[in-house]
């Protein structure tokens, strides 16, 4: 007899992430990947980060490698303030330093979330975060979207409707969708949020990595939304994911509470980590880094706008992202994109199906593509092999 | 008017832990604290860990810097079950690596606990569990103890009177007993938990740091309570808490389960920490490292044993603890050892306040005294200190 644990009704039914049993998969090889959200790591700093942790055992070891406080260190928050500065003034005790973005929107959901409280997200919106949010036992709706974004009016009605703990954004070139909520669109919706006093939880992981178009300023930057938001930023798109740093900004109780629930869930992020993450934002300069980044990824971005308009059915439609990773395609018909993956791994090639991303009612000919990860002859190719699995052409 | 977020019920009483708080005045210097669990710095293996961290950019830094899978690094994996083997035969694939093993408390309440459901702990017991089982809606039950661990009668009675979800133990050097449950108690307890199906959460940060007496397997090691038990490790108290390493073992569905529930808290542990920490097991001596960190303990217990034992009012009692970090003192009369903690403190010394190792119904007479952080002479001004703010002899 084998000895079974009980396990609790929040995970009983809880899924594994589809996203990281496609990268699973991926190990064995010989398969193109648009399945992550993976950078490139040719174009990790490998030698300024080796610095940035050499420098660390050489000048602060007793203190990188002991216990330390919860909010994280007092270098890395003042770098990530003045950082976040430059569309919001932010104070260095205003942020919170988290073991990855990822952290963050977990913490917020234990912080926020009473069983059966709602939240407010897009449709689609990035299902790490549904995942974190269904273990508080949230209950998350999906509000209409359209080309600009969040559509206000029904985000009012939604509001009126579910009176949520708070509504998720992805405002700059959502996961998965791709899409950026517009200036105008972020002002009406932050006039809905401010007018009902309903909290925003604003995660912006790319916002950096803009390959075309002005940037925009966070919705927590309209006038009166900062107190009301929570804002995540992460250094894995721009920098490195494996290290697994991040922040958050929050003024007040709110920060407080969430440093409450970063004691129970881990003390604190690793020191190491965080004291070379600060180094190299001190020494380094992130800016030209991104720069270079932004170089690659624009063509790769070009290049899947390119092929991808060239391969999709009649019917079919692709955003066209202004940055981050992704490219979201609605096949508009009954394709079951989440019933032809093993075909199209068969095939050589991986991508997300589109309803692990819905809160509700999923559309399921829709999937996510990542331009990221592979140079423009790689997925060229790659969208070749797409158009086999599916019968396109 | 300033925005108030509105916080979970499951956190708006959620106190901050009492030795981070603690913690946090003593940034201000000048007090010898018994306070943290703190490892002396002076004893890190600075060169051996700057060397697995160098070696770690030189040979796989595009590995180090990406995102990985959320169960840990092969190579770390494969060390701790090596490691654990000597008690315990361990795969590979029976080890998870979490940030730090005040993760693995964490995610273990997240899967195996519904609201209300009943965990069985020692009295008293490590407040940082108890801390994130209540997050879970965990209701904690403190089980009788004596000088060998908790009774087994009592273990039954509790077990049939509240049917636990599971038992938490940590049966080496407990944290605050500074107790270790007897090779006989164990196989008592092992009795009860196999008759009943109870599974057991075996936490063992310190087993390691033994000063006297003869090592003893884990109560998994008890025939037939291997897959019954939850098995907790870290790095922290041997290796350097900084770096936020620990790992568990757990055979089949609740190590997935348990996988599952780290996919939402924050994808995986930083991979350049999980390959440091894994060349550093793979090429550096930590039986060697671990038998110096020792012999400078033991030589610390045995002063605070014999400066407390000179300094304790009558009445009074202490542990005499084996191994781990910690003293336990039991006044046994009125006093209230948190509403004396401002005066310690201005008189230049920190502890941790008995009541809040306390499941329900707290000796408010007891104290926590670490005795790693300092060496003989400051452990004996410190007791000095505290038998003045206490006013003993």
């Amino acid at each position: 007899m084998t000895f079974s644990f009980p396990i609790s009704s929040r995970f009983a039914s809880a899924p594994s992430s589809p996203v990281r049993d496609i990268l699973s998969v991926l190990k064995r090889g010989g398969v193109i990947t648009f399945a992550g959200g993976i950078p490139d790591p040719d174009l990790f700093e490998i030698d300024d980060l080796r610095a940035a942790y050499e420098h660390v055992f050489a000048t602060m070891p007793g203190r990188a490698l002991q216990y330390s406080v919860t909010e994280g260190e007092p270098e890395l928050r003042e770098q990530a303030a003045t950082r976040l500065s430059r569309q919001l003034p932010t104070m260095a005790s205003d942020i919170a330093v988290t073991t990855g973005s990822q952290e963050a929107v977990f913490l917020i959901g234990q912080v926020l979330l009473d069983p059966g409280d709602v939240v407010l997200v897009e449709r689609p919106t990035y299902l790490a975060a549904l995942q974190a949010f269904d273990l508080a036992g949230g209950r998350m709706v999906g509000v209409e979207c359209d080309a600009e974004g969040m559509v206000p009016d029904a985000l009012a009605a939604a509001v009126a409707k579910h009176r949520p703990a708070f509504v998720y954004l992805v405002p700059n070139f959502g996961n998965p969708s791709g899409r950026t909520m517009s200036a105008a669109r972020r002002e009406a919706v932050a006039e809905v949020l401010l007018r009902t006093g309903t909290p925003l939880v604003e995660d912006d992981p790319y916002g950096e990595l803009r390959y075309s178009g002005a940037a925009l300023a966070p919705i927590a930057a309209v006038p009166g939304m900062a107190a009301q938001t929570i804002l995540l930023n992460s250094a894995s798109k721009v920098m490195a994911p494996g290290v697994r740093i991040g922040w958050l900004r929050a003024e007040g109780d709110v920060r407080r509470a969430l440093d409450v629930a970063k004691q129970a869930a881990g003390l604190h992020s690793p020191v190491t980590d965080q004291l070379a993450i600060a180094r190299y934002l001190d020494r380094c300069n992130l800016d030209a880094h991104i720069a270079k980044v932004v170089a690659v990824y624009r063509e790769r971005r070009d290049a899947m706008a390119a092929d991808l308009a060239a391969v999709l059915p009649p019917g079919a439609s692709m955003t066209r992202p202004e940055g981050g990773m992704f490219f979201w395609v609605d096949l508009d018909d009954d394709t079951d994109t989440g019933a032809l993956l093993p075909r199209a791994i068969d095939e050589g090639v991986a991508y997300v199906p589109g309803w692990a991303f819905y809160a509700d009612d999923p559309r399921r000919c829709t999937l996510r593509l990542s331009f990221v990860t592979s140079p423009p002859e790689v997925i060229r190719e790659g969208l070749g092999r797409l158009a086999r699995a599916f019968g396109w052409g």
